[in-house]
């Protein structure tokens, strides 16, 4: 019986993968891998069958239970398992039911952390999440509710730490900023969304949660995690000082022109 | 002038760091690390001179003023100059001070992100932070309080959040119990604490908030994190059929021996 191992990829910068990971992939003999993962990490395998095991035609719990059994499958007949996820395996990656089934069927299972995406958001902006006299707590939640949750069971949570980080947020982000704002939360509070964080292609969008609450919602192409919070006030600072200069700028060539 | 790196070393074990901190290393002119980081870490930064910036007689900001100052005097004559940080530099890493000094400085300053102990604690026991119908969110608090704080502020985040990592809480994990158990957490709920997290010396004290309460509060040598919250209760289980084995076996042999 071979071993199975659920590894972090991390954000998506393939230098922002664990050397553990790094060594592991270079030994596997197969890797089931999420859709987003780097490919020059994925080339860090150079011994192993590839599978893709991100959504299959949109059906989230099949394709869970489709993963399940083919790392229960591959253990019989391979040595070195890799089950590489984005980010970190151990928030918000339904780890748990991988490893339940591994352990269910007498298989031995290793988890090796990765670097998720809020902190790889926070180290790009250079804004920390917590601060001395700001902020003493992050609270990690998705608004993503299950079939049988209230869907606002994110919120007590996400309103009393001082910064929240919010994952899978991007679609619903208009309800999420006026049920944060509804819960106690000032309007005014900055509400940063980082696209693509780590990438070439990385974008963020500055706004507060009273602009995200009267919309539009924007869109993205790549995953983006929505962070809230009085620390990231600077940046909404300079960005609004930005398009100030930007205005002034446009106001004078405008004024010149016409003179 | 040079730049200024903060780099996150990860949890402990030297393989948990990321490819772009091992490289960055490598590259170091001089390093900046915390009393904590691995010999092997360092190691890797085989062209720098080390300077360890762990506490100095106990005076934690006197010892933060003369970091920052050491990394802006650093970075007028040292090409690369990296802050090795324990953990993640944006949690509870004060990186926010050793940033706006840079920053004063006009100095380039970029952050690597590292492995947080709680998501390394996670992966070490074996259980997600997250997990569908059981735990949807996770805070990150330090019970630690500054002197014009309210001793409990972090209870709101903590009493809120389904899983709640608790970071520097081992000394006053007594009144911390209490506190979490008064906001309304039940006194059966499990909690661990996971000392040295990733390094061969790791240790696992597995416990519930009601034991802890109770005292008398563990002690610990190194470093220790304290995880709260029912996805952990598959490991009180398993030490308490431990136990039960234990208990059984020696009442065997106690019998063996009497007859």
């Amino acid at each position: 019986m071979g071993k199975v191992y659920l590894v972090g990829a991390g954000p998506g910068a393939p230098d922002l993968l664990t050397l553990r990971a790094a060594r592991l992939l270079e030994r596997a003999d197969i890797v089931f891998h999420d859709a987003l993962v780097h490919a020059d990490t994925l080339k860090l395998a150079t011994q192993a069958r590839l599978v893709d095991v991100g959504k299959r035609n949109g059906k989230v719990s099949t394709e869970q239970r489709f993963t399940n059994r083919a790392l229960v499958e591959a253990a019989k007949t391979h040595a070195v398992v890799v089950r590489l996820k984005g980010g970190d395996p151990m928030l918000f990656g339904r780890a748990h039911e991988e490893l339940e089934a591994l352990r269910e069927a007498g298989i031995e299972a290793e988890v090796v952390p990765g670097i998720t995406a809020a902190l790889a958001a926070s180290a790009s902006l250079g804004l920390s999440l917590t601060r001395r006299g700001l902020s003493r707590h992050v609270a990690f939640v998705t608004p993503r509710t299950g079939a049988d949750q209230s869907p606002t069971e994110w919120l007590g949570a996400a309103s009393s730490a001082d910064t929240v980080a919010l994952y899978m947020a991007a679609t619903q982000s208009q309800a999420v900023a006026a049920d944060l704002i509804a819960a106690g939360r000032p309007a005014t509070t900055p509400a940063i969304f980082v696209e693509n964080v780590s990438l070439p292609n990385e974008r963020r969008v500055v706004t507060t949660l009273q602009a995200l609450r009267n919309g539009p919602t924007p869109s993205f192409e790549g995953p983006a995690i929505l962070l809230v919070g009085e620390v990231f006030r600077e940046l909404s600072l300079s960005v609004m000082e930005h398009e100030a200069e930007i205005r002034l700028a446009v106001t004078e060539r405008c004024q010149a022109k016409s003179a």
